[in-house]
């Protein structure tokens, strides 16, 4: 298995290639629309095909690059088939899969930062998207978040995989890579210890600012990151 | 082995933490002053105990933890034998080599960079510090830097190494965080195909300016990121 984890400074998104190394089938999980020149020269350079482009959910914080990636790879773009965006080529519900080579990418439904949150499991390397961060968890404030949503999510899906699960997150804003499952049940301050009632009330008292690209990053995100109103229309 | 990669922004500075987990000991390489509370965190959380911080060469755009470190958890400093830092507990030339439990980290001698610049193997990871980047290297034109050195440095030392051999740098600028030998090899725009000459050209062209925490910087480090001028002296 090829792996490689990379980053958009801008805002902060970890994007992840992984890859059959045998037979060079390829998927990007939560590719930066601009970082797409990087990942697919990086791909060229690896001999590798891009078969799938993956998002964990529709981001609020940056425009995907999946429906460009689509344009010009014919790679297949995956979603959520709750909410999420109804463009892509694939959507997947709890359990669903998609195969390169020998390599399964599983997807779990770990609603509760948006309603249309998934995580994947490649062997025992999670992406967690925004429901499961180092060290904290993404917001529950807008797209249909709901935090008694988000700790099911995590107590109960996330937190049952065995603690050695490497978890992979959606973002970091303090130059952390990794972690464990372990680590988190642990460690993490909104949820080691807490009860669903204290997560509760520290998420809905978190007073944050809107995302910057809110208004943008949505509408173009429920598109596959493509114009969603194409020019002339 | 446990193995974490973390990311300073300010410097676009990789640090990493690596442990044999049977027995908690662990290392740091290239630990940045600034993150000092996040790495110390990281090894507490962990159940880790500090032996060893490691700079892989004196810097020019940040100040090392190393000395701060040692002060703090009892840690021994390690520099380079030739040139570096004289007030590190531990100074090893090419070959030398500290062990933490199990694990061996074992330092070659890449002068180029600068005079005093060492890559550190830990299995089939290698730690390159400035001499070989993703896709790039270091630079040569201050602190007794010679292309001439660091051609022979990769191209007789690294690229001796396994083309699977996993490759963390000093930096990444572009948010990629690991490479190959085999892949650098092939595709590094500066040594891929290019004669010793062409890469010596190439280098005493880049016109690039100073960086601009040299002057403050290079001090600090050579007394391992402490005061180099304690007040009242």
């Amino acid at each position: 298995m090829l792996f490689r984890q990379l980053f958009d400074s801008e805002s902060c998104t970890y994007t992840y290639l992984i890859a059959d190394e045998s037979t060079g089938d390829a998927v990007l999980i939560d590719p930066v629309r601009e970082q797409i020149e990087r990942d697919l020269r990086l791909c060229r350079e690896l001999g590798l095909t891009l078969r799938y482009a993956l998002d964990t959910h529709v981001h609020a914080d940056h425009i995907t690059a999946a429906g460009d990636l689509r344009d010009r790879t014919g790679a297949s773009t995956v979603s959520c088939a709750t909410g999420g965006a109804d463009c892509a080529s694939i959507r997947l519900g709890h359990g669903g899969e998609v195969r390169i080579g020998g390599l399964t990418v599983q997807a779990l439904a770990t609603p509760g930062h948006t309603d249309d949150s998934l995580s994947f499991l490649v062997e025992n390397r999670l992406f967690t998207g925004d429901a499961l961060l180092i060290r904290g968890c993404g917001r529950t404030d807008f797209q249909n978040g709901s935090p008694a949503q988000l700790y099911e999510s995590v107590t109960q899906v996330l937190f049952a995989l065995p603690d050695s699960t490497q978890v992979y997150p959606g973002h970091d804003y303090t130059g952390q890579t990794m972690s464990t499952i372990g680590e988190e049940r642990r460690h993490n301050p909104r949820l080691a210890g807490k009860s669903r009632d204290e997560f509760i009330a520290l998420m809905n008292n978190l007073r944050l600012a809107p995302p910057k690209k809110l208004h943008i990053a949505v509408p173009a995100n429920r598109a596959c990151g493509k114009d969603p109103m194409p020019q002339g229309v």
